[in-house]
């Protein structure tokens, strides 16, 4: 009985997810707060110098959450029904990507300190992975269409390397933060590589 | 005659309604404000420790405000005119629930005082007094639906219980503040139980 | 020919504008700021009293945005083709609707200054003002409709007197604050009694 | 084969670039701080004396973001794929955009500063150039409309136009502040004079 049904339309998960993507990816820029005594110092010792960090890291998640947004659309436009279990995934990876500007502002205040790299680190792992979680959910959707179940394994595959590598960078700040940053960078990278086939047409909007 | 009547298409209430509550629960990561010299104090005595209360509260009231947003759907789905009188109800749905990153923010900053317990359990209960409110005035639509309205009996003596519940902790926190956090678990935890039937099939989008 | 026109879909100018009017309601909450030392001094004395002209112009500026937020949507049922006019009257329009969380600002923080009180009425009589010639822009295109000429020519009444009301807040201010309390109660009253007549049927949306 | 484009739908794209161009708008008013003491000074010395580089550079801004709104519709109407080029283009766009609030801010705190007005014409000129490019990649896919061809190359010329005069602005400000702001002003009017002709007909939406 379609009364009893918990499914949400896709297209509303989608626009409630882009009204959250949008607000994250811009409230980061919050965080550029101006320093001090800009004038007296000129524009390279004042401004661009001091708040390299800040600003570097607000380009690197820009980026890592433009991504996510490009492969959630992607991903949604494969769903057929949003059930109870993808609508709550999906709420949970909302929650993970949701403290990406506080990762980023520990890492933009402290671009020396181990921890904030693996703080990042943790953050992206726990949003990757519940991006994972949510390409597996609607991997079980489509299992008779043979190119889409194709499609959608090798995107895990990315997603479930994405997590892991993203996971190994909370242990390895530690031993060095370069790694780390080799890490932040790579992953980017991964998902621009012509290897990716993104899994559907989502002209048909 | 249609030109008089004060009525606005339902989809463009819940495009508002996402466009604030995606607002709602993104701000309040804003009041994760990081502490001061976590450096020199390590990330478990300088960061966790310290923010935990802040992480923990804003980790409810996410999920409280998600479980409202999921609510708020499966109700729109049900509603054919978007009356004035459903369009205000909303409205002054929206007023309550943009009080939670306040509520979150005194709790989160006040872990051992009563009083934020109070008025974190203040503003839920005038939150789901105004959901159920609006519960109970959509339901006043599909009478000829006995399906429908055995669906909205259910939630609503559900969305009463919790208005119930949330009322109780507010002097209850002056108790003891852990009766208070007893609630805050139960009410959503509720939520999730099996015997919540979401009532229609929202797939039709 | 088509190629030349300069025409917006009213439906984007509506959820462009929504986006923004949420943004608007929501963002007043960030200025909702805790005082200190509310554990030594209570509930009341500490944060009840301190915070109660924040508290009160939140509700009276969210109120005001509401209406404007219903009106809109009255509004923007009613036109065919967004002009190039009526996108810029519209893009001026939320220009003043966003400086409202500033002037409520200034208010709550100053409740017993003229100028805080002169200041939101300025606000608000400017915005008042960008909505009435909305309004007028929106009038000239259905001429030939009788009933919704008529509709328009009733609210662009009450629009008008608003403004009146709003623009003559800010000299009265510096009489007495009494005098500019009165008419921020009484415009958004004014809006909810019976005369008001919304405009046309907003359901097929 | 249509499961492997990387097209997402022109619709989406817009609707995310209006959440996040909504929320810039917006969030930069946030950056109109109250200054102390405004009650011993009065309302002209103490507000809007003080305050008037800031609400100044604010409207400035509103406008130039509400031109790029304006533009942003025009241009994407023109769209039938939107393809991975200009879904990076577009994310490479809304980056630079994000960046404006923060601009603004710096000049509104240092109006007589040169390095301000430098960044903020870098800030400018660069999201220039990102649109120019956006309108670039969109004309190569209607070759074989005459009519829009020609309407693409006589927006992108205004555009290139609007960047070279932006960039400009950067050494000039170090010449003269007045130079700089002469082009801040110029761009804007550019775009209201009656030889831009907006590129189709949007009202189908």
């Amino acid at each position: 009985m379609a009364m009893t049904r918990s499914d949400i339309g896709p297209r509303r998960l989608e626009a409630f997810s882009d009204g959250v993507i949008a607000i994250i990816v811009t409230i980061m820029v919050l965080e550029l707060k101006l320093p001090e005594h800009v004038a007296e110092k000129g524009l390279l010792n004042g401004l661009l110098v001091p708040m390299s960090p800040k600003l570097v890291s607000y380009a690197m998640s820009f980026l890592v959450v433009a991504i996510m947004w490009v492969n959630h659309h992607a991903l949604m436009a494969t769903v057929r029904h949003a059930t109870r279990a993808i609508l709550w995934q999906n709420n949970h990876l909302l929650f993970w990507m949701s403290l990406i500007p506080f990762a980023t502002n520990f890492l933009g205040e402290n671009p020396g300190l181990a921890d904030a790299y693996a703080v990042y680190g943790f953050v992206l792992a726990a949003s990757a992975a519940a991006f994972a979680s949510l390409r597996w959910l609607a991997s079980t959707q489509g299992r008779d269409d043979q190119a889409l179940a194709r499609v959608h394994r090798t995107v895990l595959s990315k997603s479930l390397l994405g997590t892991f590598l993203y996971a190994l960078s909370v242990p390895l700040a530690y031993l060095s933060i370069f790694a780390a940053i080799a890490i932040f960078i790579a992953v980017p990278v991964m998902f621009f590589l012509p290897i990716f086939a993104p899994p559907v047409d989502l002209q048909s909007d």
